[in-house]
């Protein structure tokens, strides 16, 4: 019998992450695709749209005006799924039927004034601008709630209602499933060796070189050992920094310029606009010891094979287990293979 | 201040049989949607088509020709995720680089020779066929694997490559994430209670009546209490059966019968060939006591308002939690309003 290898062979790997499995089946990213097509829009957009709600000087759809906005922008979202003044619930009792009353914030954050560019397009400034407001919405509503949710849908593919560059934070009076999860791993692999998780595996990565996409000063970007989306990335700094908000004036110079290199090769991979769901996990906002928490960013990608071939997440890995084709050490070596300066502005 | 009611107030709901919350915005509802819209296919499909491999007599991409079947037709994937022989993998000892190797089998069951048709258009003994091969599969790889996943997707939604009706079975050496998940919450609850945890809520359902779309003589459909997609449902018999390979004649019978008024509704929602992902959970085929499990299936489709306007379970979803927007109490009265006869067939 033939000896097992991880490129060829049928294996799940271990997310000590969050717990879970995921299925990997090498051999089986040669299968044809006739299933349904991603739209690819290469339509250049202009930098002011008049139709668009989060443009500068536009009506948004409660009737409020925009301001002329220069820098990002931050309003409170026209249909927020929390609200603050939620009142308390009266607990009914049986197991079967759990509820629990929900406060919150949702906010949108206008990345830039341009329309027509998204995250790799902007400028390091730009980016850098970004990364203030992330820090101040952590700052103001970590004072107020214990989990306070950064992130972006970039894409149509992945529900994204408009193409003006734009991420969201909601606010949370309850700490949610996946990061009560995540808690629940890092802290007891913290009680085990002392050191956080995720520091100890971004040192892990660096030494075995594999799953590594970028690297600058500060910050690394790998395939995780157990990505479950076919480009899906770790973003990690190499300090042992717990939230966001700690990062100093040099560390977020340097997260513009790994942000920027990342999404640069992204959109390179396939000539599009890569669309994911990206967003920040670092320690919530609780009394007590966090120390087992390290700050890190999730990027979730779902194409798979070009700009209209994603993969979908259905039957088996909803019922089941999350189910991957190509390795994480295929998936970063071809994200090392393309350039990190972007493909439309490479002229 | 206002006290705290579950049709107007964002909550979250616990999920007893996965241990996950689901966050519900019920005043959401009403936002308007600017984002990708699905494509819907009125088209009539033809009984036969030469081009599809599923159909009788057809080619198979591997070069393998499909016999003139009339019953339910099974065959091994031509790109299986999982095969049976794969080599034993050896633990290398770091908890951050977890892998075991995968053993399985993945097999396609269509499920008519009419191109044409989908599972709530067949009839009623057509339906009863392919109850029976599910039960037969199970049968078969239940002996060898300790985990068969029998499910279906449909529509190009749902990933699904081809319209021919037919559904698929993965046999795994391993239990998943979801069922180890399912296993654990039931098992805690059988522990408590002496009863199993599906078999409790099923009664209690069926005395509130607020959440339930059909009943027949031996099985309910309910959205369950902690649905996570916006027209989700739960199938489960009334009497406490763990396997789909228990059920005798007359369950089946009524089986089939369940999953045609469900499907029947699901399609007359929305007037439109409704997409879903849809698979069966039973006890494990392991050793030792699972009197803790009740056989079931979900079903989880994923339109939100019309035949083209779809639920994306994106950034807040994949970072922290679940989450929707109508109650599923809303959803159920939605699925009850509509006939169980199908719309394409009332004339
Ligand atoms: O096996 P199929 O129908 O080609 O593929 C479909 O179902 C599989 C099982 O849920 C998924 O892994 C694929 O992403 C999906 O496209
Ligand atoms: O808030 P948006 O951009 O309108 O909506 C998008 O992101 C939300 C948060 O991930 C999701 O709940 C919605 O399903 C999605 O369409």
């Amino acid at each position: 019998m033939q000896s097992f290898d991880l490129l060829n062979h049928p294996h799940r790997r271990f997310n000590a992450l969050t717990g879970e499995w995921v299925l990997v089946s090498p051999h089986r990213a040669k299968r044809p695709w006739q299933g349904a097509e991603e739209i690819i829009d290469h339509q250049q957009l202009p930098e002011h749209d008049p139709e668009c709600y989060l443009c500068p000087g536009n009506p948004r759809i409660n009737g409020e005006q925009n301001p002329h906005y220069s820098e990002p922008f931050v309003f409170t979202n026209d249909f927020s799924a929390l609200l603050p003044d939620t009142p308390h619930a009266i607990k009914n009792g049986d197991p079967l039927f759990r509820v629990e009353s929900a406060q919150g914030v949702s906010r949108v954050i206008c990345f830039s004034p341009d329309h027509s560019k998204t995250l790799p397009q902007l400028s390091l400034n730009a980016i850098r601008a970004v990364i203030n407001v992330w820090q101040q919405q952590l700052n103001e509503l970590g004072k107020r709630y214990p989990w306070v949710q950064i992130f972006e849908n970039k894409g149509a593919a992945m529900g994204c209602s408009n193409p003006h560059p734009h991420g969201q934070v909601w606010a949370n009076s309850f700490i949610p499933n996946e990061v009560m999860n995540e808690d629940h791993q890092q802290l007891d692999y913290y009680n085990k060796t002392h050191s956080p998780l995720l520091w100890d595996y971004v040192h892990k990565e660096l030494a075995q070189q594999t799953r590594i996409v970028i690297e600058t000063q500060y910050w690394v970007a790998l395939v995780p050992w157990w990505a479950v989306w076919p480009f899906e990335t770790l973003l990690i700094p190499k300090e042992k920094i717990m939230r966001l908000t700690e990062l100093n004036a040099e560390q977020r110079d340097d997260l513009a310029n790994a942000l920027k290199k990342l999404t640069c090769r992204y959109d390179n991979l396939f000539q599009c606009s890569f669309p994911y769901s990206m967003g920040w996990h670092g320690a919530p906002f609780v009394e007590g010891n966090t120390e087992h928490w390290q700050l890190h960013a999730h990027f979730y990608p779902p194409l798979l094979r070009s700009a209209t071939v994603r993969k979908f997440m259905v039957g088996y890995e909803m019922l089941a287990e999350g189910q991957r084709d190509l390795t994480p050490e295929q998936a970063a070596e071809r994200l090392r293979a393309v350039s990190d300066y972007h493909y439309r502005e490479q002229k």
